[in-house]
């Protein structure tokens, strides 16, 4: 019998895209899609690209009748999410894609997003959603906490090489380049086409990304030892996809052997040939994530690359990836749909 | 036990989809990929985003044992597919998605196409593949050839209103809007990026478009009687997407339900509320086809607009849906996969 | 000694392109920058694309003092445009972009705009600002009103080709592809990178574009009777520039040796070799038109395809070039820049 | 009297751009156009958005007599440029925009390129063409070479940081992206808008990218000692500019000052206020440069970022700023068109 689900937040990106996903998806059925905003509209009419699905209307979150829904995916802002969560009925199993439960420390909480935290037991609670590396907690969490899509990337690259010692723990930068969806629907002036198309900056310079504390987090975690790393994202004119290039200090043919260990059984993660390099183009609308790894010309440092899908590996389909863990389903269900190329 | 397929023209954008659709098919199984000028390179180097599937290298045709093989998708130039088909062993279904079988009259061919015919046994047995209209003759053919993608956005738009005598048969005007993946992975200097990106333009303006002969060949049937269309098409800086615009005299209503009569029962053709419009962005990367129909502020003319994916619907994915009549299974088996959006 | 030049509604695209062009115009100097709701920044704070001229920040139209301005141009939103003009200094001259005084019919400007004119004084002085059809009335303005830019696009096309009379005015089709910055700098949900890019629609379908008011104004003028025309805009994956492909029934030769006959002295207006189509990348950040003519297969129609930048020529170029009329500088003053390729 | 100008190598993005460029300069007339594989070709139909310049048609090298020719710009593919820069008359004044007079050292050049150099004697004269930091030289030489695109950019940040010795010379990162104008009009695969457009990717990764000669042999000259930087460029899908992220150690308030410093007097680097990002938006189809500078959350790192449009600054504006100097021009004749936004 199919898992019934709930959408909240349906009327975003990351919200269509598990729309998107769960549709091919055997075994589960949405029974509700929660959008304040947009309540009583019909999902053909906020995304007509569903049109074709038997979708239920947008509904307010108070409408929803909990009593019913097995897993509620929270697509919603960061800071309304934790209100959200916290009132639900404790029987649900939850899959949070906002920032709220990512930090575990409710003092860096407060660093990087400014309000005090109103779910701290939920926090306590939640589990850390990078399923490659969480997968047994996860399987058995009630809540999962999604990772920033940025935060996913850098970890895929550092994670294994942190916890091998095979790199500089003091010198790792990560030079990040996102597409658009990343900032979600959001109408900001500098999201518009005629502002971004032909255009590419920066943003966020010096270690002011948010994401940042969860690379704090977990990299200082696994070393034992306080990490920081430098990041500079970028805003690059296309639609989906991010690709982090890192600059590391260490072998590169070590690096190399590292992550094709770490990953040798993952369905989602290939590890390319030593020397090549991936593009975001060849992950577009999957849930899959390419990782190169080069050495410089310079001895002892290597650069690594990796490539994925914002709002699929990064956000939507890691969350139906952990969602399946939860619910006892094959890991990969609704998730091996092939790249979109070209 | 699934079908053994064989792909022809492998290293192409129609080869890479189908193989993309064929990898999410239950019921079949990629046993040859054919591609002279790559053969003995792998996928996963001439198509990256491939690179999880477990598929064979890149072989020539010469090499391919059709034996074992049970249906086999041609997706080579025009002209080399006729001479390709016409030596394939007699066992074989065979979906061409090249121009050669398109047309019935030999005389229409030479004038589209320039060269005289040279597999005019199978040029006459071949059937028509607008799979919605065709589907009968489609289930037991044993060569079936892929419409233009421009033809089938046209006819989806036309036959229905030709056949029901609702509109002037004098006066149909069919501008079309083509991305550059239609166009596909040839090295012309109008297709790089630095020339197409930011730039549109009309190209084979005055009636010189070869799916013209599609066009005269399916409406002149339909009417009984000669049927000239005018049809523009223009190159579009996007990579997937064919949105058509057709100017009819008739009455808009009259239009809307014949429309929606004729594609009632479709899985994949979708007709929108009267006075609503279609986006590319909407069908992207699905075999779906949307369909608007508006009212002219000057009474007794319509405008009817289809948007559609070139490379799944208007090539790859109707080929995939002929296939699965011809093999028996669901038509829909490998297709429903949402757009991408966005 | 330098013309002193206003701009208000200096924070959007055209006041930006004003200032863009109005730069290298040898005898203008900007003296003040209106935009009431940016009012207090810099212009490089703005637009960082202006960083490096010498501009006054933006005020609020109010603070301006009119007494030692030649010339104000009125980039604001239309309504708001109506109202402020009407309370400017009479020795002012002014060029309107907005929509606001391009209708002289007081019952059309309802009729297409919704609200009653509140400055009928000015919309009766206003002269219609198409530069070559216009010419010596805009010289002795006080008051030009810029057209649309779609108008404008229509209008080379169709003008001449209606007064000489060699097609028929009752079978006119107009459809245009426009660029995304026409659509303004506002914060529209169908105008964001992630919404647009890769996707192409018709919008205002069956006739209820603003500017068909100028069209039928201006064509059954030329007529002496009335001349209503089909007119379907697109939106394009594109930041500048026009595409309009034009219908018509008549000879198509005829139709070439009418255009190439108006235009042969103008310096903007490029009519191409007969059967040469434009492309929009080839007058990307100018003041050209280009214009092609093609002849149908079926005998007696003819395409006619023009392509200009709505922001340059179908704008702020047509405004700057009225300018110079009416300030008796040379009309090419300030607007030679070539056109930006790629 | 105007000084009289030939282009070699003109069907090519970077002729092209000198021709934009030049059309808008008051004392330089084009006397010959070479394309040895376009040759008898006019300018109009190789780029027509140049229709509106009275320009010579396409001829061979060979069919150029330049005894009446001053200066001669020379974009011909790196190998060619050498050989035909060698038989040139010697009163021509020659800006080259190829590679082939860049490094000074023959073992150098034959590292990078390949082949040995042919035309020792000139790669002697030539100057390099950075014209901020070698105007002296530039003014009174006979022959310059003009800079890759990426390695003026990397040179703009770093340069005065070297000379200055606020950073540590032995860990500087340069993460480049770049626009595929960069890789010019040549027909690849990976080119193609459907390749590009929604792709991104790093290439030549971990030290192969010759622009490293470049470095190397500046930013030694600079130090007195070996300097070796790591660089990274990534292709973006965008048609023009440069943006280049500068990971450095030292102080990011004396890296600003001293970027202020040094830029203070030039037309076309603009610093921005400190914690300020430039995009390429901004620059594009200008001669300008932005430079910005923020410091890291890690005491004692910056991030420079520098942003220019690779055909323009970075390339055929370069060679025209430099070929002013050479004529006795004012340096920024024909440079000063604001950047196109949007």
């Amino acid at each position: 019998m199919a898992h019934k689900i709930a959408i909240l937040g349906a009327s975003g990106y990351t919200g269509a895209e598990l729309i998107r996903l769960i549709a091919t998806h055997p075994n589960m059925e949405i029974v509700a899609l929660g959008a304040n905003s947009k309540a009583g509209q019909s999902m053909a009419s906020v995304f007509p690209h569903l049109r074709h699905l038997a979708l239920p209307d947008l509904v307010t979150i108070e409408e929803i009748d909990f009593a019913g829904v097995d897993l509620c995916f929270c697509a919603l802002p960061h800071a309304t999410s934790q209100e959200v969560i916290r009132d639900l009925p404790k029987h649900l199993k939850v899959v949070d894609l906002s920032a709220d439960f990512r930090l575990r420390d409710p003092a860096e909480y407060k660093k990087w997003y400014g309000n005090d935290h109103a779910a701290l037991d939920c926090q306590k609670e939640a589990v850390y959603g990078l399923t490659e590396f969480y997968r047994d907690e996860i399987a058995s969490a009630r809540l999962v906490a999604g990772t920033g899509c940025n935060a996913a990337t850098g970890q895929y690259i550092l994670r294994p090489l942190i916890s091998a010692g095979v790199i500089d723990l003091d010198d790792i930068i990560l030079d990040l380049k996102c597409a658009v969806s990343g900032a979600g629907r959001s109408l900001k002036e500098n999201l518009l086409h005629a502002e971004l198309s032909e255009g590419y900056n920066a943003y966020a310079v010096g270690g002011t990304h948010r994401h940042l504390g969860e690379f704090d987090q977990e990299f200082s975690a696994l070393a034992g030892r306080p990490v920081r790393v430098q990041f500079t994202p970028h805003l690059i004119p296309a639609n989906r996809g991010i690709l982090a290039t890192s600059y590391v200090k260490g072998a590169a043919q070590a690096v190399h052997e590292t992550l094709q260990k770490t990953y040798a059984g993952e369905p989602f993660i290939q590890v390319l040939p030593f020397g090549e390099t991936p593009s975001t183009h060849h992950v577009r609308g999957s849930n899959f994530c390419h990782i190169g790894v080069t050495g410089d010309r310079i001895e002892g440092r290597a650069i690594v690359v990796a490539a994925l899908d914002n709002l699929t590996k990064g956000s939507s389909g890691q969350a139906l990836q952990n969602a399946n863990l939860m619910l006892g389903e094959a890991e990969t269900e609704g998730l091996m749909s092939v790249p979109v190329f070209p």
